[in-house]
């Protein structure tokens, strides 16, 4: 009776996340807070109309400054039917890969952690907007999305309930979701002449 | 005493952005709303680990389906330091690509219509986070960003309350801008098995 606690699963390497990697930094910024704070950067440039590009490159957390070593620069654009060369995709579109790619790396670190093999996963985005706001027609009209779905598709070893709350867990700790549901503070500044 | 109203200005084509075409779309949803109604989508597909891909291929609006022309296809991951292989930025590093960009096309489009030639905009944008909350180890601190800055430098033929001017009248017009500041309900539903 004194074993009421499950025996600790040893955790291993599953889904390509490094799983023990992934649990030794979790109880490493348990033990030192400070690790947790970190800070993620974006720089802008207009190019013409309404295109821009964007570098991400660096940012600071775990105590260090880091650099990106994958891809680091990515366009933004308006279609064409809204007076943009659709170089690109638009800005609120950038916003449906976010929460999609959140909500998916959550999925996949917390299957590992749970050590569940999975298969497939793939989710679909849809954002209504009435563009009556951004456009200055009407003051009733919000410029942004009213609403934003995303419908997901899991496949794994493990029943479909704990493949659903697998998706549930990372919905519950994903930032991306949180920004876009909750809002967050944004400043915006200028330096012009 | 009858002309109190200002001689309508004839827009021209200005900084990329086709004017005329710009005020004759307003005019057109001015005179039928539902030509406002847009859907914007995403498909992630999850690759391994924390990396995905998500391709932005159509979207509805203008009463009428439209197909993207340039770029599509876009990728996430964390980076090393969280566990991930750093092909790609993180999911909430795209979110200060939609604010910078989105900010930026509206710039462009509000100097356009005001007669004003822009020289140069750049914006650098900070977030702020704690990954406590993602990583599960505080209930007290937000799984998302605390706070995010953005910093514009703006250049162009008018005077700098002018230029600051129009980076204001976009933000008060962003729609990225609305939604991260305000939030948007997000419904995620999961196919499993």
């Amino acid at each position: 009776m004194s074993q009421v606690a499950p025996p600790r699963r040893q955790p291993k390497p599953l889904n390509g996340v490094d799983t023990p990697t992934l649990f030794a930094t979790i109880e490493a910024v348990a033990g030192a807070p400070d690790l947790a704070r970190f800070q993620f950067r974006a720089s802008n440039r207009w190019e013409k109309g309404t295109q821009s590009r964007t570098r991400i490159e660096t940012f600071s957390g775990a105590g260090g400054e880091h650099t990106h070593i994958g891809d680091v620069e990515f366009p933004a654009d308006h279609p064409k039917v809204l007076v943009g060369e659709d170089k690109a995709p638009t800005p609120v579109e950038f916003l449906l890969h976010a929460i999609a790619s959140c909500l998916t790396a959550g999925v996949a670190n917390i299957a590992s952690a749970r050590g569940i093999t999975l298969t497939e996963v793939r989710s679909d985005v849809e954002g209504d907007i009435d563009l009556r706001g951004i456009l200055g027609l009407s003051n009733e009209v919000r410029n942004g999305y009213q609403s934003i779905r995303v419908s997901f598709t899991i496949k794994g070893d493990a029943p479909p309930d704990k493949l659903r709350a697998i998706v549930e867990q990372s919905r519950a700790r994903s930032a991306v979701y949180d920004v876009l549901t909750n809002g967050v503070p944004v400043t915006v500044s200028v330096n012009a002449g």
